[in-house]
């Protein structure tokens, strides 16, 4: 008889909070950047945290992974040839690039660390770190998008909330940066929160993009181990949506969520406009 | 210097669990049919639980509401004349249909504490029980709606779960009972539950109700107190969609949540194909 049960828990706010029975705690350590805990829970798998943020969980990272990479993909008819990701060092947007097709991905993340852990306990999720066409860079995104001119058909940046390390990612600077290291026409797509509860994500996102891009769109999709189960990404482009009609689906995208989740609630049309 | 912390807690499996911090716990009352609790909660203000699960708060109840009876009645272009709602004792439904401008609106509740809970506590959401346009009836929906023939343009089935006292309510001979209840190209709607945590509910209304209506359509939304974050509805029609125009807006929903909605991501499509 077990009297004694774990659990991890994330606040979502001093009120609020989710919690996950583990039966192990596989891994805690603290990088130069942050800290990283991974637990093996009963509902969900592999969970992995970032100071104590749910960053990903083994039965629903295809939902975001699905929805960074093929929602721009195929809304924009983007060319399959270079991507940029910036943050993601777990490995899943590079893999799914991969899966769809492009040529070449550059991926950069600043924190080793979380490339290490992904590759040890998520060796499907990380597979592009061992591809070829997969050129893993560990670095500054901001330093390297700053550096890179007209050089990317699709930048995708994965990164955590607007908060530490991350913050910079969501400026106006960095988003003149992006948009130069895109060919003429690129496509660039960023997390955007919680708009129940980061609306300062969704609203820097998508006003600072619209500094820069033609044309912005956000779009919003159900992650049910993200903060209120709703999360946001903002894409921008100087090219206009091209819905394509051939859509290969997920397992949660496909051709009715390409359309479908660029359909805002009220409350988030309010936030962005 | 406060040392003890009040929470509720509702348990989505044994493996997971939502806390919402309490100031104060304002009812606990065991009917005949159920046990009510009311918190005061920090974040959604006021919440109501049934058996131990939320059933709304303060600040989320309009998006289940606005849900399950706009989405219907501009997505099918209901006659605004009579309605039906089963269940739905908080008053929520009956308050937004008139709000809609039904004439009439027959609510059959089977609880008549919920009803008195709400009246108390949720003045605004119940306030459809003091309307001349709306007739409460204290009873079964089941017995009522079998004994009701050609008699509603609208009916809304706004239950708990398929387990327990609502079993019935998911069940094909009562997708018959409403069928037969409505008038001709009448329009029924059932909240179908979470299709990440009650598989269940969504697989019997969806599979139940294209046993007896010629056309039949699930749709979803977002709710952060609901189990997952994910709700999901269906609804029922001889009469196929027939998309208003001119569409009001709530907090939630909006002209494009109103073809949103039905955009399913792929394991819900699956699910009730």
């Amino acid at each position: 008889m077990k009297l004694i049960e774990n659990w991890f828990s994330e606040r979502y706010s001093d009120n609020l909070q989710l919690s996950f029975r583990v039966k192990d705690q596989l891994l805690s350590v603290r990088t130069d950047f942050q800290r990283i805990d991974l637990f093996e829970t009963f509902d969900f798998g592999k969970l992995l945290t970032i100071d104590g943020t749910v960053q990903l969980t083994e039965y629903d990272e295809h939902i975001y992974h699905e929805m960074i990479t093929m929602l721009p993909f195929y809304a924009f008819g983007i060319k399959s040839d270079s991507a940029l990701v910036i943050g993601g060092g777990d490995g899943g947007t590079a893999t799914g690039l991969l899966s769809l097709g492009f040529n070449s991905v550059t991926n950069v993340e600043i924190d080793s660390q979380v490339v290490e852990v992904s590759k040890k306990f998520f060796p499907n999720l990380s597979s592009a770190f061992k591809d070829k066409r997969c050129n893993l860079i560990i670095d500054d995104g901001i330093k390297y998008a700053k550096n890179s001119k007209n050089k990317f058909d699709f930048i995708l940046v994965d990164s955590t909330d607007p908060e530490g390390p991350a913050e910079g990612l969501f400026s106006v600077e960095f988003y003149h940066s992006i948009h130069d290291a895109l060919k003429e026409g690129g496509v660039a797509v960023t997390q955007s929160g919680s708009p129940l509860y980061q609306p300062k994500a969704i609203k820097l996102a998508n006003s600072g993009m619209k500094k820069v891009f033609k044309h912005v769109y956000t779009y919003c999709c159900f992650i049910p181990t993200y903060p209120s189960g709703f999360w946001s990404f903002t894409m921008g482009s100087d090219s206009d949506l091209d819905f394509q009609k051939d859509v290969r689906h997920g397992k949660y995208f496909n051709s009715e969520i390409l359309h479908g989740a660029l359909k805002l609630p009220q409350f988030v049309r309010d936030m962005i406009e």
